[in-house]
């Protein structure tokens, strides 16, 4: 069944799922826009709320980056079996997305002093916050957020790399077990030559 | 094992959990905090994150609105078995939930003119977007988001209750799907008699 993905050329919310993809040794169409276009109207009114990622199977499409990669990891064994396993890798997702989306904050402001303030904020306070957390919760599973290699990892590593490129930092250098992880990721087969032919991002 | 909820004294994010335990008959402690007290630093700071909701079984604890309600839906037979159909559901889910965050830029901002023209903004066109979404979703899937009553079906009720009160406004009134959703669920064996005995909430 042919699987194609659709997002912008850039990591954001669909890099992660393109490492499991590749990590599962899935083919897919890797389908991308160039952000500086965007909206493409005729691409954007055809998603179903009007925002990618977008995933297809055969004839079927899924929403949401969160539920994309959920599904992939059912599929290939990169979810534990256990319901209250899941659901804490589940809460780890979604702190890892409330962590990103504070972001936006600072990407609508206009005034430069006010967005100057608000980057501030988030390297100093809003990184330490969520990454003492982060880093706390693997050093007690193994390195992993669920004991082993599982969906949430490759989501840490996806946004980690975003928020690096937006901010010129390396949020992983102060967070050992994070940056062991995201090492790992990276050097998974089928990720390592991924990243290897990949061009780099820009903002 | 002893089941406790902790959330405010209002619906938000922690109805559609309160509904669900109601209805599958599950006893738990309903802990609540009034908002005008918040935040109550002996609380916040046990809270992993933070935030509430926070779910406790036993000795373990699940943070993440999202993640307690999948949780216990998995427990309740309010999920499907199919893991695409599961991720059907995820993804409207977490379109409810980007709904429902788009009135944080109208809740932070101070001044009462631009204050105004955000409510003005959701209420006309974020409602429609969504909702006309909705509508066809339901529509299209026998008055349910997964053709049956499952998890999301609650999560829709909780935010639009919350939503129609932070605006005095009725969503589902324009919406016959919804509105038909909304009493289904209200009459629900479990939630009927909770509703029954709910003290109303304020803002």
């Amino acid at each position: 069944m042919a699987q194609k993905l659709y997002y912008f050329n850039f990591n954001g919310f669909g890099e992660a799922i393109r490492y499991i993809l590749h990590y599962s040794g899935q083919k897919f169409e890797d389908i991308r826009y160039e952000r500086k276009d965007w909206p493409i109207m005729e691409v954007k009114d055809k998603l179903p709320y009007g925002q990618m990622p977008l995933y297809e199977e055969g004839d079927r499409s899924l929403n949401q980056s969160m539920a994309i990669a959920r599904y992939l990891a059912s599929k290939t064994g990169l979810i534990p079996s256990d319901p209250w396993d899941q659901a804490v890798l589940d809460a780890i997702v979604l702190d890892i997305y409330d962590f990103s989306n504070k972001i936006k904050m600072w990407f609508m402001e206009q005034d430069p002093g006010k967005k100057e303030a608000l980057k501030k904020e988030y390297v100093d306070d809003n990184v330490e916050f969520y990454f003492s957390r982060f880093e706390k919760h693997l050093k007690n599973n193994n390195g992993h957020f669920g004991g082993k290699l599982y969906w949430a990892d490759f989501v840490l590593v996806g946004i980690v790399e975003t928020m690096n490129l937006y901010f010129g930092i390396e949020i992983e250098k102060k967070y050992p077990a994070v940056q062991a992880l995201i090492e790992k990721i990276r050097n998974l087969p089928g990720v390592k030559e991924y990243i290897a032919n990949r061009k780099p991002y820009s903002l």
